[in-house]
């Protein structure tokens, strides 16, 4: 039997949680009062306060920060945002169509930050181990696609020869490391993956936005998987930007090609039942 | 018969948008070059972009801050909270789990500050036609709760009785007031609606932290619906902290309720088939 | 202070309900002990208990899962369909797959049928109101169109001139009136919008599948919000299927149009921050 | 450049499909015109020929249909039953709260049956290559909670002794394996393995819905995936009941306790900020 002087207390444990303390007139975060918060600290500080537990400095935050704009939107022809655009068009509300389309940020869409700092994380460990860091990247990248397939995620990109954010990014990271913000370790890495691909196919296969912020979130101390939900944060600006200009238009049910143009049938030729 | 030269312009059309310009090499958000966006605009600033067509200022953009921070979360027993948690518990990835919880914020959990907005935006157009506030607040509430029942969304809160958010958010809407930063025209509209029902309920019914991020987004010139997408974009960050938390534990399968607890059955009796 | 004795009283009346009773050893669905239903009830009469509370004739059943058979799918240029594909193609298992393609049945892609069981049931009251049923019919139409807008759901169809299903579920309508399994009033209902109609527009706008499967919903006694929730169910197999044949397929970050095609940028040209 | 010529063929291509074949007044579903279908084939034989492309027998589907009878539901415990009724409490309409609690049915919620067909196939090869049952069964076992962890999809219930469903499920796969229609080799596989569990334990550890859906699935030739599919298909019959139930109720904001029962705060205590 259930006793019942339990019950309430085991829901209590059930359902409790570190990260934010409610009582009636009160919210505190991670053990900051909210009102002390709001109008203090940054966005990108709240999300690092409220995912790490602890305040970032402002240097840290910035880093963070340049993730998060830097990964906001691809373009419609990124699955994520052509279906938060024909969800819209299907009568959902703005959460409806967020919800649709972050869902598609899965291993493929939204996963290369993860797996790269994964790969990132598994370099490190063999430079821990006394290699020397040529020697790691390519006993990393060799174990890596061994494991995962062909896709090397951070680097390369099929649109872009040179990914315009990565440069940029990278600059920054490296003003970081300069100022002693970051220590520089997960740079190094990249960068030494990058110099292995160029050696092996005789062209550069230059890093892409993946694979940078992934060398911020690894230099910031985030875990790798959090690297996937950082990135959801950021696409979900793009994806809300996309459904609320598709609100805008007239169109119902969109689907993915114009009405004119008919998509191939490859199956069974007409038969008849029995 | 479809002409074969209209196909790539049809569809060309058919997924135009005026916000992203993708070539090889470049991406243009808005007409801006990314690489000179990423580390020089806040993701505050990036938000407002993607959303309006045109960078804010900083003071407007530090009040679309102030709002995002203080929305973030509030707690396990809220549903998109508690959906986030059980569904990561099922096996979901971080984007799985947010798509499931992001969902829940419609009408009823993410919708207040929308409808809010919508309440604030009536009023205006009846003082717009003459009237005085106090008698315009008047007409508009009434007008609202005939046309939505009997919730007044934005004012009063189940569990605080006062939100511990809303009097520093006002605060700091009231400091940008002063600097000219915005106009203060729907802060003065929720104050009136507080005054009403103050005096119709002879007793205070504050502002919530949904009434208050309603006059920003209303200042700021967001339509209505953008304070629920705005919204969503500030409580993914609380559900993506949950899912996180949640993955540490080694629950499978969480229900609302610990399994030594049952719930109760208020349905047919046993019968037999036929 | 709660006291200790309330809370699993508290937590088992919270999430009581009468569709399923579960105790170690012992599930009954609206009463019947489960293996009895097992192996002797059909999917459609247990979609019928789980939904109604009790289970339907072997006819009934059969009207019912007519309209489950005829809604499966609508090919790849529906939105649900697409979405599923290209979820499925960035990495997404089969439950998210459907869970984003189900989401985007909303109003528009997925409510038809719950609004034409409104519209009928509508004229259904002006007609116990005393008016004749092409009056009536009239009158329905005209307070949907008003209220709703121009699209009347149920008629017509972009793509198809006639709707292959309908014909064929409507005559099945047809003999199962004469068989006196259901009233036959809403087909009448429905027919009397064919005609108006056609008067009106001096062309045939013939129901389509939302149209009939409407007729049936109402026939059989189901509330018009379940003819949506039914709807999802059917359409549920053809958003499965074409995940499946998608994860044949080697394609990732499938988009909407293939990669060669451009979108077309409709939004500011380039310019400097600043 | 691309050729105006190509670009309608490549859509066609890009979003072709052997499922179903759609004209103006035409829509054949794998070569049935859908009219012959429709009041001719069952719902299960419908969704049988969906996935696999061919009509089965009616004794083959009677078995897919006992599947997917015995999974719709197993209460508001389960976290998708949960997550549809708190869902539905938030505003959405029944396809978006069976969109929130299908993506819940994933590797941990809905994926049992899919990896109880795996651990049969593995078993099934292990026997291919000489091995006798017994020794099939305890090897492929050892596999595969070696690869997997400790939890064995299939036998066993945390709330149920003996699963009700699971041993009438099981007897009509014998009947069905005595008429022939199936060839019973994992139905003899499964048994194996409740044997070999027995053994081990020295108590019953017998299988469960999971273990013996599998079965049916193994038996009838769907690949391993499509069980998560096919469930996920049934139990939507479920989440769909208790939205729809609680849509009935008054409740807003459901969350997963009730509101009287605090949850416990684990985390920093109050500090300042700075």
């Amino acid at each position: 039997m259930t006793q019942p002087i339990d019950a309430a207390q085991l829901c209590a444990d059930y359902w409790s949680t570190s990260i934010i303390d409610i009582h009636p007139g009160s919210i505190r975060v991670r053990g900051y009062p909210i009102q002390d918060l709001i109008g203090q600290v940054s966005f990108p500080q709240m999300i690092w306060l409220m995912l790490r537990g602890e305040l970032p400095s402002h240097a840290q935050a910035s880093l963070l920060e340049a993730a998060l704009v830097a990964s906001v939107d691809h373009g419609p022809q990124a699955p994520s945002i052509a279906i938060s655009r024909m969800a819209t068009s299907c009568g959902l509300p703005l959460n409806g169509a967020m919800a649709s389309a972050i869902n598609a940020l899965d291993d493929v869409h939204g996963g290369a930050g993860q797996q790269s700092v994964e790969l990132y994380e598994s370099i490190a460990v063999l430079i821990d181990g006394g290699l020397a860091l040529d020697r790691a990247a390519e006993r990393g990248v060799d174990a890596f696609t061994e494991a995962h397939g062909k896709y090397l995620p951070g680097f390369g990109h099929r649109f872009h020869p040179v990914d315009p954010r990565a440069g940029r990014l990278l600059a920054f990271v490296d003003t970081q490391v300069e100022a002693g913000v970051i220590g520089g370790r997960y740079a190094a890495i990249a960068r030494g993956i990058e110099s292995l691909l160029k050696a092996r196919k005789d062209r550069p296969v230059p890093m892409n936005i993946d694979g940078v912020t992934a060398v911020i979130y690894a230099e910031l101390g985030f875990p790798a998987e959090l690297a996937r939900g950082v990135f959801c944060l950021s696409r979900a600006v793009g994806i809300l930007a996309h459904a609320w200009e598709q609100r805008g238009r007239n169109e119902r049910n969109k689907g993915p090609l114009p009405r004119q143009i008919p998509y191939r049938y490859t199956g069974e030729a007409e038969r008849q039942l029995r």
